[in-house]
């Protein structure tokens, strides 16, 4: 019961978010099966560039219904094939049908973003290394580079001590109160820094959430190094940052695929496990 | 006469450990096959991620005897393969049987190990590079990152230095005396800086070793590279440090496993040659 | 009837100009064949060696007409093959025959760099990771290796603050303005640094300005990483910069070109082609 | 006459330190074919770990004579291969039989060793990017790692300015007298760092002389990196440095080389394309 009104409430945010930004978007079994695709290919990606180590996951709404998104199981990022992917519950992060396999235990990141976030296709948890010790320091995240006009002036970075109730223990976002605070704290922004942790990044789609998040990656490196040189940098101004329509993002997707891709091995995965158009993928 | 008696005491406190945390352990010949192949894969993982070099060595204790370890002889790491595997007597780190083969000069950090610390099943020393410029320092290592919740606030230095006697020489742990000092700097912890060296780790498996030095590595990174940020770092507090149980060590396992089979040519060797189940492998 | 103009103008410049240094150049097609062939294997190389990222670009003048330049369509450039190269007219940076090719957005930096300098055969757009955090900082790149000596004394940094008009937004060089004021930046040097952004080289040929770009990455590379240790350090004088003729590009061309090969060929060689002992090489 | 002359003299020194440390060391043409074999793999070692670029070179003097020594000719290091090595004249560091090939430009870095060091049978002159940010500071290095023992308390950096005559230019070592003060500066060491240029490495083997180059890398990165964290770092100290006795260079070497032979297949795209000349391609 509680879950059908909850059901109903968000179907109602998302259509209206849908009716100003996805009326392109097909919503039936197919659009899933390319956003399955697009996810697997996301874990090639992310873990080739070192963004993705043994704990992160990705996510992506379910072009049908909104209150589902596609998730894999627990298990290690580098694995990841179509069989993996498991479907959850927005509403209470909950699996529809987990048949045996074990859920994440930080799937509440995704759930309580996707709540709180209509316009969010895709969620990306990593613990990017160039991202850390930026979150163990009182240093925000500015935008420095020319790709990361995305950001805004200064990213929030997320302190768990703030969510952690009375007595509770622990880094990680392990139940919806946690992931509702972190959605909090990455309020409409696309980025959140994780104190000790690493990130989140959201997107409107997964290919917008892995360019950001290989783009933060790069951009906290430079802006780190810089201080090191000098506490005086130059950070993006308002007339420097973008909208996403500025931002062609299929080029650098397209160009971390194609890394993914160089080695024979690598190669025989991804879309065509899915039935869909080669030519398509070759580019 | 003295490994006799050395063997019944030391089998009496391992046995009392035992009780507690490895009931569940098989203490066959089998489980030794499975200990072996486990000791080729983390020399390939730990060699895959840059953490054991040249000089590095991992060992495993016998689920069959407790007083034997297993390790390979002096050789590249690179190259092991489990015919390189000797048995070690734990009390005097001498092996049982050298059939010619040279024995490594450093098997004295494991001996004195394993007869300290009756929980530990394993045994790593490392040269990572992470970890040596602290180690020259007076900073210690702190964990600050939310995998490194198994280290103690502050994880020890060995200064070798105070553990050589009157006019002896040498950075290597090249003798019990030596090995026993080192020890008693372990403690009760799972990691030990050692001053220009590197590191000790150990664990309850050679997967809980493995996957603790791993993020080892990663954490003195990310501490030193916050550190050059700022002096004023925020480190994980008594709240966020976590027991062996609330960690999965089989995902990042896993995960650096699948790492070092990306090339088809790399996945030849490992548990296949032991004849052990290649299903449960592909997971 | 302007191109027509700008074509007889340029023509003359760039004619002086090769009368001095490009008369053994044919200026036939085959000659461009051979120019294509190098543009190719740039991508190849600079993204090898970590200096393009997603969105570099590298372009050559043609040597049958200097007011045509060749440079892949808009692409990712791990992708770039002959068939993506387009022609371009360097007097206003616009396709000669598009044929539904996408064309560079940022195409300016080359037509007016080509333009502006008749002397320059080639020309790179990158994101080195080395540059950028110098460019955020007021420090100017200094000749500090052997092999940078072609820089000067003190390379200059593109502000496109200064080179927007009113109103106008954007970090990137997306019209003949802004290609114009960098050029002026870029004066007589061969490269230009680009603050947040990355860098521009150039070269008298795509083999001189890989090899050009590629020490400046590792240029900005060891300044930086030496700035850190110690604010007082040593630049080449003014007799340890070089003239081009002074400098063999093609043995780090060759060099830089086989790193993409690395493969079997590598594993083929070795001691075995001495006919001694592998059983001792094995081990 | 001058040469025979030099021939006699060289050979009683040399023959004076041989009856010390290389009376094993058989003397005939066989000995020599296994030293080039050596060097070769030198070179796969070296470019492999990133210690040799575009422009480094290794040599080995000859068992038969001690004022030869064996050298490739002018070219990129990713690509010696047997055929390449020429002999030279240590005396005079001249090629005995050039047949059209182009003799190195810093061989003389070579030559003045060899005559300087009857000890030293192999010479490595690299640009190593752990070791360039040092040699701009006036931070001596220092060795601070338990495998770089073998470093004295100080390690020289040669400055070619005071090696220069007035008027002349360059950074290079590319006659007698320039490589003659090298030798002076390198004294009785392994290694000397060359300011903006990197460093000089010598063994009494080409085994010693890599893994030395090596661990100079690591040591150099290693100081460095302290050096940021903290002023007061400890160094090895006198009873913690050691004699090549005491250090097996065989694993590391043999490390390494197993490094160099990990992987396949990567080479067929490129100029092929173009149907360009392949022999061409291949040098």
């Amino acid at each position: 019961m509680r879950r059908a009104l909850a059901r109903v409430s968000m179907s109602i945010a998302i259509l209206a978010a849908a009716s100003t930004h996805a009326l392109a978007q097909t919503t039936t079994g197919d659009a899933d099966v390319e956003r399955k695709a697009d996810l697997v290919t996301a874990y090639k990606i992310l873990v080739n560039e070192g963004i993705l180590d043994s704990f992160g996951h990705v996510s992506v709404r379910s072009a049908r219904d909104p209150n589902i998104f596609f998730m894999p199981r627990a298990m290690p990022p580098a694995l990841v094939s179509p069989e993996d992917i498991m479907e959850l519950w927005a509403p209470d992060s909950q699996p529809v049908d987990p048949r045996g396999r074990r859920v994440n235990g930080e799937r509440y990141i995704h759930g309580e973003i996707y709540k709180a976030r209509p316009d969010v296709m895709s969620v990306i948890h990593a613990h990017s290394q160039a991202v850390i010790p930026l979150s163990l320091t009182a240093i925000k995240m500015k935008p420095v580079i020319a790709q990361a006009g995305f950001l805004p002036p200064e990213t929030p970075t997320f302190e768990i001590r703030d969510a952690r109730k009375d007595g509770e223990r622990g880094m990680q976002v392990t139940n919806s109160a946690r992931g509702a605070a972190l959605a909090r704290t990455l309020s409409s922004y696309p980025v959140a820094l994780m104190r000790g942790h690493g990130e989140v990044v959201v997107g409107s789609s997964v290919k917008q959430a892995v360019v950001y998040a290989a783009y933060v990656d790069i951009n906290a490196r430079m802006q780190t190094q810089a201080l090191l040189l000098s506490r005086d940098i130059v950070a993006l101004d308002a007339r420097e940052l973008f909208t996403p329509e500025e931002f062609d993002i299929n080029r650098p997707w397209e160009h971390l695929r194609q890394k993914t891709l160089d080695d024979a091995a690598k190669a025989k995965v991804d879309r065509a496990q899915f039935g869909l158009d080669q030519t398509q993928t070759k580019r």
